[in-house]
């Protein structure tokens, strides 16, 4: 159950009304890297997950996302203050304010404004926020992992949103929402190696003779790093289609009694590099080993 | 620029057709953790990776992405042939088709095949593919880390898929693709490690007074685990509002005056941890400690 | 700020693992009328009220809503558990699950399978959320009736699972969340009652001369009731184009001396029925009055 | 059958070409309290209402709507029409119409202008309309009160966007669309208050323990009003866990035998309110009251 | 101005309820071929056409696609029928109803039934119609091959569901809708050839070099036809980047001079086919011929 | 299999720095006409279809189209070059810049910076790329003829932005461009024109009755045109509803035996025109003409 509290994490000031600035923070309201996308994605990998100690965690700061995303919308709405106080006063008024902030143009910021200046679950340019970006995939290692990508992505926004303004106070509540990011970010790392056999995620094995191979797809000129060093990959200069031995073309051949033998196979160690472990597959030759 | 080869990258058997299969197959063609999403999502930070190492390693894993999508699609197209050829034959055969799988009800299986049984860039339950997948943000430490979330939550995906066939050749197909996702991860972890500093991302230092912080929002018993304990973290068992000591609430209050004195420190190095470096407000008090 | 209680506001109890009604239970959670939406429209409204009291019961039931999110999300992890259990016993179970569920068919259900067996922001069709069903305005008779509305079709859709399932704990706290919507709807019409003058919204006055005009635009016979009666409205059984006098085209014809002439009427009450409060045009000739 | 009628419903005045103000206007054209979404509310419900006269009602007001889209949609051409027309003179031209529009930035106002300046079904920010706002689900009592709302907020946007322009003609033709929103909202609530018992709607009754409570989930000082207070509402100052009395977690816990007794006390008129009417849960217990 | 008639342009039979051609049909109710989507490509060109002949056509057929949109969900409506004939019953055969229709297992169908049963604007997978299915740009000679290919897609969606039923009054109606696709395509077509120098669209020429090239971008034979003969087109064999003599890379180089020049030169007629008629830059070379 | 060449096919030059046009470019890297689009259309046409040439075909334009996805990208990269490199000097010319950029406003183009000024997947208003751009159906007349009317739209983008633009690098690569599209036009209707009986689309003849009408849905004024002349159409100048002969209502009434008569009639010749060919139902009545 959730519980509201009327005082905010953090007090919100601003030096005065800027609209312009409202519709930039939009972005951590309604954003793909915003509040609500963060406390989304946590408080659904939250209730899935059936570890107490990740739970909790997932589900703490699930919680203060949200108390963040109060924050973000409440300094939308005092920036918006005047511009709102101002619809109040009369149609006159309101007049002149929306000719004085379209300026013979228009853009998503008139829009929010043409919504009434509260909040708006949309991003900075005026698009709808979606669960399109949330990625949970109810597996631990891939979510923290994402977990930890999607807090560096946010620290990022907010940076770059602490640069462009001047208010000393919005600068201020930033400089708090993005160290908040640092820290969960530190959290979900922590979480992520205290789980053992953390890579690669999941339960199946990785084929060996395609685990650690490196194709140059570009050509054009060899550059060399530790992604694809020899010491790392197999590094293949000049990649061939069909890797797999076969002749790369689609086609209908496997028997159903193929079929039964694969099922057996699915769970056997791999001892043998050049078969695939799933179906026994010869991955020299395309056909299974035990036919040839 | 791009080339076509016409073989592809790996030969594509089944066993027969199968349209649900197919149907499912579709999750990594034109859904979140498929392939097209990871070709566009390394393409676009490939082009505009400044660094010439890091930009050929984009573009030769989004290539081979590009050809990956072609295995699953032709898979697709493979596994819905019967259903496709079936279609040429004549009206009787397609109504005789049509009825037989939709079993008098219905699913976006069937809209599927509605729209002519290739392959459609949508997910498994026919949702289209949206640029909302893609989290590229231009710099460099994030969409690294994005990256290597993003292979782990398709290697998942391509485990749950290899699960839910019996069709051999599918499940070899399905089983190298899987194996290339791991071989990814290992890239962008690499490149994410050859970086110096690159924790945490981006410019500008976190407010050191909440980076170390936990807040345990959820009441109810606390359990504590390396995310958040008091080695790595100053936990908070009961957080309260106003964590900077105003009143949590909304107000205008700061001057001009103060907004040039945030300028000046926007840059300074952060020696007192209880000042905010962006704005120089003593955080024990909500102003700025020039001013007490 | 928000804080979380570890126990649910309902307890939360299921008759045994069922992954077809956990994905219907999703419409609950990341469909249009579910709770996710109501969460948002009354914590966006809320932000930007200025009435104390209302933005009070705003919240209040804002967090609650959040509550009954947890309530529905809980379900459907209970009622895939058993798939989800099944899925960490081995990959041959896994498989002999998901063919069991997809019966040689697929459909949205499955991709939340596909997905890991949490609960996924999405309907019970697999469409993922998105803010285009939040409807918050910021003008306050507008934003209750909406949500008088939404609460009204959010117990629709509870009545319609309490039916569609037999699982007694799953009605039980059903029936919880569909009586709440009820007292939920009642506090918005009170709310909306307590504010005088809350018809018609807004500040401008309507046109009086088509403000109670029915216009029968559907030929082929006629039915009255008291939506179209002689009483409350002058009915036209036959409308005709162009009702404001003039010739239904579109033209440029408007000197700018008009457009001062028109600032100045704006706000001036409406005396004559015919004539245009906003712009003072005679409405049975299409001009303005002053120049006849 | 619809029919076509080549003059409009009400004449369109412009006073000279201005593509800001009719970028602004596109949001009645294929915004979410536009006139396509308000045509397509109505005709859907028409289609299924089987009540003729509120049929005939919803298909009138449905197709006044589309006479309505008709309107906005040639304002919005014909603001755009000094840029359209200049477009045809040749490519000098349509350079530096585009040059002067968009200032060395760019918006939603300049992709509009991209696609050929003729009305396009995108809101003012440029984003494409959705179904999704279409709220209709097929119970009358919930889907008028859904209209009431709709035609409160068109209500308001028009009013919004009278204040916006100082174009007379515009300012007219608005006056007229935001007074029809008017008459049909009363017409909706006419044909509401003609049902008898429409509240609350549906079928199930409301678990009677539950449906006169208000709980104050909101920490920090109560603010009392019609909406919660103790005449209305049972006034729960400090909310806890578990109202049902159980222990607020999730469980497996009920027997197949109860499935069936469930089945048997659905329509059971409920006679202690302490009972849960669809299940025969003791609500202080958290089991079924014949179980204790 | 719209009418409406309340007998359809055709009568609408159904041999029974089936929920499951309900929902297919949704297809051209919502989908992306569907009737909703003519209905508005036609209307917003219509609107912006200032042809009065063409005007008048895409009035004409954008009204009888509104007509169209009525029959099929008039059809969804009768096919729900008996479904909402029990709806109405009582809970018990609602419940009876919902769970004979999933079957135990759940799909976008038993969506639209929780909708209420009428028709929905979705596509049969349950995905909201969206305005990005409207490809309309306000160039007559573009939308109107845009038309002629929407007809041809409509038609053969209508054909694979008259191959779906053996409804005999289902077929018969969607064997008049999708004939009527034909008819709508002829007239298209006809226009398109009533406008001189229809090709290549729009006003500006194409750079002759460019123009009649084929680059086989396909490794892995050669397949000709006379899409790439050369009778129509330069075969490349073996395409190379850098197509117009530079480096093929991306770099800051010329100077303001050349932007004036630039200016003089972009309606010159082109007479060397080796000069871009746009810039004057030498296609051989890649910088301007006057400067060689 | 893709192979990437580190040169692009064209060489992209910019002037210098001008993040307003690298937004305006992104119309075509994510937009509706875009060449992420373009290339996805044919490519999932091209694993769709069976005939070696025309798949040949589908794959080399679509590779072309990914390279110039490439150069678009690239473009913009450039455009936004001193906007991204004064990102990486420092917070302060950071901040200068975007204020310089935002001029208190904002719009779609502030986002695309607080994205980090990579091309981003979206149109130039900031709406992301949906694949319900993608009108594949795997018909192939009916592709084709999209394709077609997509390369017409494309090629009208491109000329609105080469008019838009100064730039003469920028003009150079977009002249090319919008060239290739028109060769790509040439080449869909050469491969249309290649397919005998390739109108009507699809297998099932239309209804002879309903295929040579005209409608004139709008009063008003008759316009004549080849598109409604009777010398290609039989012009019904005043259509009436019910043009079967049936009452225009919908209504449950054929019987099963009529359901099996229709199956046998559903491929036989059409040799008389009154008659339905799908049904046998004679079309003056609106019952099968054997029961008469």
């Amino acid at each position: 159950m959730f519980r509201h509290v009327k005082q905010m994490q953090y007090t919100v000031r601003v030096a005065g009304p800027n609209p312009g600035l409202a519709n930039l923070l939009l972005e951590q309201f309604g954003g793909p890297q915003g509040e609500l996308a963060a406390a989304c994605r946590y408080f659904t990998q939250g209730l899935g997950d059936e570890d107490p100690g990740r739970k909790d965690m997932l589900l703490d700061i699930a919680t203060e996302e949200l108390s963040h995303l109060e924050i973000i919308g409440s300094l939308v709405g005092m920036l918006n203050k005047g511009a709102k106080g101002d619809l109040a006063e009369g149609v006159e008024e309101e007049a002149e304010l929306y000719r004085s902030l379209t300026n013979g143009g228009n853009g998503s910021h008139t829009t929010a404004l043409l919504y009434g200046g509260g909040p708006a679950l949309t991003n900075s340019a005026g698009v709808p926020w979606t669960a399109a970006y949330i990625d949970t995939i109810g597996e631990v290692t891939a979510d923290l992992r994402s977990n930890i990508a999607a807090e560096a992505r946010a620290k990022i926004i907010y940076e770059r949103l602490i640069n462009v303004t001047d208010d000393p106070g919005v600068k201020d509540a930033l400089g708090f929402l993005m160290t908040r990011e640092v820290a969960h970010q530190i959290s979900f790392e922590k979480a992520l190696y205290a789980i053992r056999d953390n890579f690669p995620p999941g339960k199946l094995p990785p084929i060996e003779q395609y685990a650690h191979t490196y194709y140059n797809m570009s050509e054009g000129g060899d550059i060399r790093g530790s992604w694809n060093s020899d010491e790392n990959f197999d590094y293949v200069a000049d990649p061939q289609p069909a890797v797999d031995g076969g002749d790369g073309l689609s086609k209908v051949t496997l028997s159903d009694k193929q079929n039964t033998h694969v099922e057996n196979m699915a769970i056997r160690t791999q001892s043998d590099p050049t078969i695939n472990p799933l179906t026994g597959t010869d991955l020299g030759k395309g056909i299974p080993k035990e036919q040839q």
